[in-house]
């Protein structure tokens, strides 16, 4: 269900499919989970996957090298995971120079820049390829607050890294099989690599936060609606500005709220606990309302890949009699419930 | 009162007071509200002013061009303004150029930035002077949300530009006149030219907002008081994103609201309501709550330069009868009172 009704290419023409996932030496699950993302929502884009002799994170495709993946087909290599420190080490720059010189683009979701390296850019320069930095934003106006046609749905979450990319692809996904118009609008680095297009929100300068969703989500008037990838929570004291200007920027008309159950703790901030779900969905409607008094919360999203199946049924039933909202695990339950009553809420 | 106690220079080595005053052409009392914050606030520091032909905005400065104001002593020029568009026009660029020939650092607040333009660098080369973009923030971690030692007031508002700034530096010259320890932490680039250094937290990169102002007002174990100054409103469409992360970084043990009675709708939006003294005090007392759970307000900053005495005096009772809180306009009345209440909730 997750792959189908996808658009042909991404919108961008520097960094077009197939593509091979550099991986390099990720030490674990979540420093490969732009290649994941992409090999979970995108697999007909991904021909196969670089990985160094040190790489534990897992991933289910051919493992070639630069000359292999070539003679693949794939004409742009995704860089996505650092090593420690965030930083690109020398053998990584030499594997992007030997990716460039193989004939593919480069692209990288990393805060490091490709092209910061003048070995990089004289690569790409020699061998006519182009370098894209999924983490530079583009750049956009201020925020206006102004109402604009076209419906949206935002997911916010109790956290960061709670399932919110996740649960608006797999939305993107059902709505489309149903027939409904719909855009998934990504506001991370892995997400901007699934659409092929989007805005790293946590890239942008404070100013343009709000901003940068309003051009992200324009006005649409075709009756279908944008899905708008949330990043971080109004509780995580380290980024809840990103959140609050991304839920004004958003102007939602639907939130559906996401969480993982059993987080001991907010990401990285082991003397803040998790909020409340129901106080996360108060804050985030009382705060939306600002900018479309008439947001309403359409069903929940649980991550509940740490839990048995039974487990998750049981954690969904009692967030639903909580509530009063569906809620299910997107990649194990599908979010069918959660798009009948957003349908029900928003009759076509 | 405004101007006792304030160090001898800033922190800043590379522009030194005493500065000269660029005005340009700038069309109205808002456009110069650097340079007027500046001869309001360090008049000690500013020797004098250069206006251009068209310049509209009153400043009670001698006038003189560089030549003259390096005689009579001045060590940085401040360019607080721009034209139209917000960049530097040629005559501008031609401007500074000739302070940097007249020996004279140039330091600027505006978005735009003096190092961007190569004429202007060579010119500050072969002078062998500084130049200072105040909104390039500095590199600052991200935040963590951790309790620090010391106290902290942030100055909040209804809107932009409603007074956060005077009421900030007031609050710290009557505490210093009553012997305290007490500190304005800029947030804005006028604060930074008067404070001497700060942090412009518009511009930082949306992750680092709170870290930013973690970063401006670390942990301080002398018993005395950072005052923060605040940005906008979390009731502000356009930045609403800044504020929040500026409050979970502040980690306020007490608030100052600050208004503009009368002002007829948010700053640059015709179409939103400027929010009400009990909302906007309400959804800041609650957002703090994360990083601080004992915040208090202890007064309500107006900015009634709009109005007659009698008025302000009006305004000033109908607003403590309806919050309970002190109310005054610092400019007008000075803030004892909200130091009295501040000095009741925290006693040495």
């Amino acid at each position: 269900m997750l792959t189908q009704h996808v658009p042909a290419s991404p919108d961008a023409s520097t960094w077009p499919p197939p593509f091979l996932l550099y991986l390099g030496n990720a030490p674990d699950e979540l420093a490969g989970k732009t290649a994941r993302g992409l090999a979970q929502f995108r697999p007909q884009w991904c021909v196969g996957q670089f990985r160094g002799p040190d790489c534990n994170s897992p991933l289910d495709l051919p493992v070639m090298d630069f000359a292999q993946a070539r003679a693949a087909g794939a004409n742009t290599m995704i860089v996505g995971v650092a090593n420690a420190g965030g930083r690109l080490d020398a053998a990584a720059i030499g594997h992007v120079v030997a990716a460039l010189d193989a004939g593919m683009n480069v692209a990288s979701g990393l805060h490091d820049r490709l092209t910061g390296y003048p070995e990089i850019v004289e690569a790409a320069r020699r061998n006519g390829r182009h370098l894209f930095d999924a983490r530079v934003p583009p750049a956009t106006p201020v925020g206006n607050g102004l109402r604009r046609a076209g419906r949206r749905l935002l997911t916010v979450g109790t956290d960061c890294s709670v399932g919110k990319m996740y649960a608006t692809l797999v939305l993107e996904s059902e709505m489309r099989a149903r027939g409904l118009a719909a855009d998934f609008r990504a506001t991370g680095q892995t997400g901007i690599f699934i659409a092929g297009r989007g805005i790293p929100i946590d890239a942008v300068v404070a100013d343009f936060i709000s901003g940068g969703i309003e051009w992200l989500s324009p006005a649409r008037t075709d009756g279908g609606w944008d899905l708008i990838e949330g990043q971080g929570s109004l509780f995580h004291p380290s980024f809840a500005g990103v959140s609050l200007g991304l839920l004004h920027g958003a102007q939602p008309d639907a939130l559906v709220l996401c969480h993982e159950p059993g987080r001991a703790h907010m990401r990285g901030l082991p003397h803040y606990p998790v909020p409340s779900l129901r106080d996360t969905l108060e804050a985030n409607l009382t705060a939306a309302r600002l900018t479309n008094p008439d947001v309403v919360a359409v069903g929940v999203s649980l991550n509940t890949s740490r839990h048995s199946e039974a487990e998750a049924e049981r954690l969904c039933t009692q967030v639903e009699d909580e509530l009063g909202l569906p809620a299910r695990d997107p990649v194990r339950h599908g979010v069918g419930p959660i798009v009948d009553r957003l349908l029900a809420c928003f009759p076509q």
